[in-house]
């Protein structure tokens, strides 16, 4: 459609749909009409509801050109939505792609993003359906919509955690702030330490490019072993405060048992700062928190082995209120603060 | 939740998430999870297909702070969306709001803005489900998705216009590009005109609150009265292009029949241009633009009866093939093209 140094200037809106429609795979025949009318046509999943949502991805906000590839970025604003949907315990269908781009932009970094977007939602079954592109004054800005389906009676919810369920985290976290402070300090200054970089490379991976816990999140729900969940996308401190304030309960975490990402754990440490607390406070991580009744341990066992090794790991406990607290050495401290979007 | 001159930095994200969750009316029952979780669960509409579209108001691009306030952007960021639904013939249901805000923007603007989209959501009965808030680092950025739901043999596409369908447009064209030209340009002149600043103040509301064609999209499905449609975000000559290449034919227009809104015409002529050229390829009218068989002319005639005043005007007949043609005083020309976003 446009040589790969073409500007989006030169290329022009119909060029780039003309791009991202040739960069889709055929559609599946649920999609009555896709990429190119006014609007998407799509079969309801019979018997299910809609769960929709949307993310923006805001250069110099959410994402560094210099730190992230176009590749990145693209991965990156699906993720973060199909993340959200997996909180849900929904499974995803479809995707809009709203890009805005500045008039340097070249071709082969819309033909990077949009194959890398297409790429992740091929792996978990979501159809780009629709989207608009247009010119920005200076930043990127990716704003994703994902909607998914789900049964009536497996939501998942923020707001359902009782008091004495516990507390589970998926993964480890800390990784992927530990692998943007490594970016942004250089990313060069850990050569001398061969196993330190190793760790670092996979943590900026994880920065770079998170997997959302989708099949988690749907047996979750499926299997009906979680009474709510969070996605990790603020921290995993942030997490626990909004899925307790919206339960009206409170939580007591334990800290030694917090997966903290081993890499990310040397990081803080070589840096002067308490790993755990680091870690809880590190954005991004797109794990999943949720709480299960003492009851279903066994149905979490039972999901754990379709989960391809991803850890699970008790955290903490549900309490019928009060703050959260961290317990550490027989003390308990209260939980540091997430981050927040606008306070940066 | 905060003071009217506290910026949205001071606020933060939840607490502007408070305040437009404040903002939104009682939640209709299909509304299973609103606003403040993972990401929203909303009934399917029974026995209909889902309809879904995204589009972005970008600061700089799009619209400008000095020339549209809050409310008017709110206003335009939904009524965007609302017309691509309308140009599927789609019922619109539920919409999704993705803000990026610089750190100086004002709380009361945030209202200002929220009020003005949910008031037009209420007036079209669109539940605002979800979204998101974020920092820009300059730019105002909105991101609305809107979903709706349409019978399956009701869906209007811009594809399949035939030879023979007469083409016709809805309302008057041109205000908006004039209105948007009269405020770059001052918009203070014409004081010593008082008919031709009242026409262009109406210009000017055309081109800040746009009215989505959403009662003419549905009828004009339901009753099974257009081959195909389209809205007119890009101007009259860019949809007859788009609805004609999309149906595999050409058209051929009549430049006296084409509406243009008189205070547009006026100012175009007053600054030495033709006004059907100039009103041909401003952008922003969201009208509609659809193809009727002849033989159904007698159903668009009752189409009419329930637009409340809103005019359709017959501008030309759907060819078998061909560029575009404009005919004018006995003579064809090619019609003029539309605006690009890549290329102000």
């Amino acid at each position: 459609v446009g040589s790969d140094n073409a500007t989006v200037t030169a290329v022009g809106e119909h060029g780039l749909i003309d791009l991202i429609r040739s960069l889709v795979p055929p559609q599946p025949p649920w999609v009555l009409i896709g990429i190119g009318d006014d609007a998407a046509v799509l079969e309801t999943d019979r018997n299910r509801l809609d769960v929709i949502t949307c993310d923006s991805l805001f250069e110099g906000v959410h994402v560094d050109r210099r730190l992230s590839s176009a590749a990145d970025i693209g991965h990156k604003a699906l993720a973060v939505n199909l993340s959200d949907l997996a909180a849900m315990g929904a499974a995803p269908r479809a995707a809009l792609l709203s890009l805005a781009l500045p008039p340097e932009y070249r071709f082969s970094e819309v033909r990077e993003l949009v194959t890398a977007l297409v790429a992740l939602a091929a792996r978990h079954k979501v159809a780009l359906v629709g989207g608009n592109v247009t010119r920005s004054t200076g930043p990127v800005v990716v704003d994703v919509t994902v909607m998914g389906s789900i049964h009536r009676r497996r939501i998942l919810t923020r707001a359902a955690a009782r008091p004495g369920d516990e507390l589970y985290v998926s993964g480890s976290i800390g990784a992927a702030a530990a692998g943007l402070e490594w970016l942004r300090g250089g990313a060069g200054e850990e050569r001398a330490e061969p196993l330190m970089a190793e760790m670092l490379r996979t943590a900026v991976d994880r920065y770079r490019r998170p997997e959302p816990r989708v099949r988690l999140g749907l047996l979750l729900g499926r299997q009906r072993v979680a009474t709510a969940c969070i996605d990790l996308s603020d921290g995993l401190a942030d997490a626990v405060c909004q899925l307790t304030r919206a339960s009206g309960v409170g939580a007591s975490l334990e800290a030694d048992a917090i997966p903290v990402d081993p890499g990310a754990a040397r990081w803080f440490a070589s840096r002067g700062r308490e790993p755990v607390g680091a870690a809880l406070t590190g954005g991004e991580d797109y794990e999943l928190l949720f709480a299960v009744p003492r009851s279903r341990r066994g149905r979490l066992r039972g999901v754990e082995r379709h989960l391809a090794g991803l850890a699970v790991t008790r955290i903490g406990v549900v309490t019928p209120g009060g703050p959260v607290r961290l317990r550490r050495n027989g003390t308990e401290e209260s939980l540091p603060r997430g981050y927040e979007h606008f306070k940066e």
